[in-house]
């Protein structure tokens, strides 16, 4: 059993749409979706777009949320809101 | 057992928090906070803030993610991500 990440940031949902297909599509089980700060949202979209439109066997195993320690410019470090989608086929 | 909503929208995050922990301290067992689109990532930020600086006596129980359909101004339906964290303590 292998596991892949697909880390979301700023590019269009549709890279991540395409980039976790992809992994399905090379014999990957399990897909996991991370993304932090802003980008959470659209990590979900994410998610859903590949279950909705692409791969309807595809499964929400888990999801997991949490919180990380950025070092700011200012010195003050800054905690950052994460988010991690466990898909399966 | 009580089972009460907090909708994430556009205030600022405390404004949330603050609604949850105000749940919580008037006896309710489980608090959902539900938000969809961009507001997604500012869900998180709350049951983060609550968990972490507030209630650590917290739990996420689980966590789900969903599609709704929304008439947008142009005739097209328009899809928009959901999220649904649902607390305990």
């Amino acid at each position: 059993m292998t596991e892949h990440v697909v880390f979301v940031g700023n590019k269009p949902v549709m890279n991540y749409v395409l980039a976790t297909i992809t992994q399905f599509n090379e014999g990957v089980d399990k897909v996991v979706i991370k993304a932090r700060g802003r980008a959470i949202s659209r990590a979900v979209d994410v998610a859903e777009i590949v279950r909705n439109r692409f791969l309807p066997n595809v499964k929400v195993e888990d999801i997991q949320i949490g919180t990380e320690e950025l070092d700011s410019t200012q010195g003050k470090p800054l905690n950052v809101s994460t988010i991690e989608i466990y898909l399966s086929k």
